[in-house]
């Protein structure tokens, strides 16, 4: 079945006009018509039924029926990932997505070439990954921001885990024994961190360095084994299937 | 420092001709001189440092110094992957290299539309990547087969762990916790696995059912993170740092 995210409030008899976008995906590509069924979400409301009830060459309206899930919230995660390659931030956006993070933040370090990107195609990026994973939400994808300015405001609440590949880390299961409250992992630029922005890493409180094995891992590889492994040492990958 | 895989034996003073290809990357890609430097393995003798002896337009030869790391061998972790499409198998094929996989076998579902694949090219990928990711062998690529032809050879010392999306399968860190000895992990087509096989699956003894949490995941993002969890949890990221 066909998910949508919308921006608009979801209830009972509500008729939604998606996006131009979204029109010509439910008309052309995928070949709907008027009375034909799909699945909307606002990541407030929870997952509701809605049919075609109108369509046009340029528009297109849809009738909410019934509520098919509540909204839950998902585990407090967050992505911190430095400006790496296009292709590679693109895929790292789409699995944060998946892995279910509600937010990512791109961070130009000091051996980040770039200090910019297409933040609003990585944010579509994220809305089509969290309408084909089955998510309630969609990760809201942030300006990217110089790591030193993210650090001064960083919340002090949130722990910040990072792959420590020079220091005597403990195993990333280890570190995440009895983790809990909000989190995010840090995904450094493919040259990694520069000393400076190590000790600091090293120094700040609300930092957890964490070892992720022997071997190198590309960017995209460490950001989705960090996302995975907190979700099943700490997230909603710990609870029996059929909660959700 | 480049580390280039080669087939013949290491030892001093052994003198290697690399391929052609390698040959081309040394003098044109990477722009290396007689005298400079480079990194050996074989998947046998460790790694030894070499030194560029000789350089032709067609051809290159290196003299093997003194070993710089000696053989360890990899967990006993392989991956079965059904054939999806070409670019999301390159990358799986790839993150098996990264995530220390020491096979890779291809399988041929029900669900799964093509029975043959470019396995010299997916075993040129697997060994680029352990040449980048610092392993000392490089995954073994092994041609398509049948999944109930695989399952009829299957090493029945081996656990094979599968994702079981539709079932009541216990979270992955609960299903691994203990595990030793020779892993797969299993990753269907993109459509799942069919009934047929999942009955299979779910009654074979060398099964593991593992549930992956309530997101739909792509099969790369599956492959990964199930790869990492098993690293984390049975494999060579348990160790503190230091050991290889």
């Amino acid at each position: 079945m066909i998910r949508l995210f919308v921006q608009q409030p979801l209830g009972p008899g509500s008729r939604i006009e998606p996006t131009a976008e979204q029109a010509h995906y439910l008309r052309s590509v995928m070949r709907l018509s008027p009375g034909d069924g799909l699945l909307l979400f606002n990541g407030r409301d929870g997952e509701w039924r809605a049919d075609i009830d109108g369509m046009s060459k340029k528009s297109c309206v849809l009738l909410v029926q019934e509520q098919t899930r509540p909204q839950v919230a998902p585990p407090d995660l967050e992505l911190v990932v430095a400006l790496v390659k296009r292709s590679r931030l693109e895929t790292i956006v789409e699995k944060a997505a998946e892995l279910g993070c509600r937010r990512v933040r791109l961070a130009v370090t000091r051996r980040t070439n770039a200090d910019h990107t297409n933040v609003a195609r990585l944010q579509a990026i994220a809305v089509e990954a969290a309408e084909q994973t089955g998510r309630l939400d969609a990760p809201q994808v942030v300006a990217p921001e110089r790591l030193d300015r993210l650090f001064e405001g960083w919340d002090r609440t949130r722990r910040l885990m990072f792959c420590d590949e020079a220091g005597d880390a403990p195993p990333a299961l280890e570190a995440l024994q009895g983790a809990s409250g909000p989190w995010a992992v840090l995904i450094g630029p493919e040259g990694g961190f520069d000393s400076a922005e190590r000790d600091r890493l090293r120094s700040e409180a609300f930092t957890t360095p964490v070892n992720l094995g022997p071997r190198i891992l590309r960017a995209d590889t460490a950001a989705i084994a960090a996302l995975a492994l907190w979700q099943a040492a700490a997230g909603d990958w710990r609870e029996a299937p059929g909660g959700s």
